[in-house]
């Protein structure tokens, strides 16, 4: 799977979602749910969700609904996080560091495997059980271990010239926290995440 | 401006991005552009640019382009970022330490004022020039300073619960680090930033 032509990056965009859903309702060892109970938890139509997952195949039945642990195990498999990606961290400071330590990734199909910086400081610390390694080390190591999925949490000034070096070395897959849009060739993914800018959406609405 | 009727919300979400781009435009020293040149920094078509900016007002002129410095302005206090928000975070693990360490809020509208956590071990701990404070005293906190907004960085378990409160004490924009969808009154706003869900977007579009 992961290669049905056409299907909006929007619909794929979600997907992740109802996947967190999904494994939440497994932890409460839910058997059965429905595009509707599934729609009062996200926040999202129930119509939306039936359509996003027919692009898919079908999962439900009409009457019974959507089997949990199946529906799980089919998106996982088109996500292709049904197997472990080994990532790159690029920046150690506060931020690189919750990364490193964050607890969340493993069991959703990603796992931190290299640690860099440009900091002659820090090079060689034990973060998380990893040596941080130098940014002239970055390209050999991320070939070494096949790293295809990076995250940087560097700087602004230094992003672009980090990504250039991480898709180089064969990363296709970049979450930027640095508040700068990247340029990358076709082929190569860049997410962003900006704290900021979900703020500056929501003060939108707030009266003042 | 900010009460401005039936506008998109995907076309307020993508004014912190013009806004980010701006920023980075008079840090250049830049004092003109166009729909044309924003678009290409940012990957999106200078007709949607156009169109969105459309919504606000008149801000181009034919020929000339943008000001770079009044375009700024403008989204600036369409978003209400022309002032300084007063944030809480919610949560001194590695994240929440990350989050008040932080250095790019406060040129962009938001200033951490007040820590909490639940760990008697942290609770008075200087952490980015704050003490942090305990769960029970933050209704008290929240409303004293008037804060609106909040940032989330506990556990998925305890997350609604904290928002609970936090709503109860006037916060009106969460965002929300936790991997789970939360339940909010209306007039309430929540943006949720999950980096593996950004990742498993796209791993969807990687080879194996």
């Amino acid at each position: 799977m992961g290669n049905i032509p056409n299907i909006p990056d929007i619909v794929i965009g979600r997907l992740p979602i109802y996947l967190r859903a999904l494994s939440h309702m497994i932890e409460e060892g839910k058997e059965y749910t429905s595009s509707h109970e599934m729609g009062e938890r996200l926040g999202i139509s129930s119509a939306q969700i039936r359509k996003d997952l027919s692009h898919f195949g079908e999962f439900g039945k009409q009457g019974t609904g959507y089997n949990v642990g199946y529906l799980f195990e089919q998106i996982r498999q088109i996500l292709q996080v049904d197997q472990q990606w080994p990532m790159a961290v690029v920046g150690v400071g506060d931020l690189g560091r919750a990364l490193a330590h964050y607890k969340g990734f493993v069991s959703r199909g990603f796992q931190v495997a290299c640690l860099f910086d440009n900091n002659p400081a820090l090079i060689g610390e034990d973060v998380a059980g990893l040596k941080v390694m130098s940014i002239e080390q970055m390209k050999d190591e991320v070939r070494r271990q096949k790293v295809k999925v990076a995250m940087i949490a560097v700087p602004a000034s230094a992003a672009q010239t980090v990504a250039n070096q991480l898709v180089e070395a064969g990363v296709r897959a970049i979450l930027n926290y640095a508040p700068i849009t990247l340029a990358v060739p076709p082929g190569v993914h860049v997410q962003y995440i900006d704290p900021v800018a979900h703020l500056q959406h929501m003060t939108y609405y707030l009266k003042p």
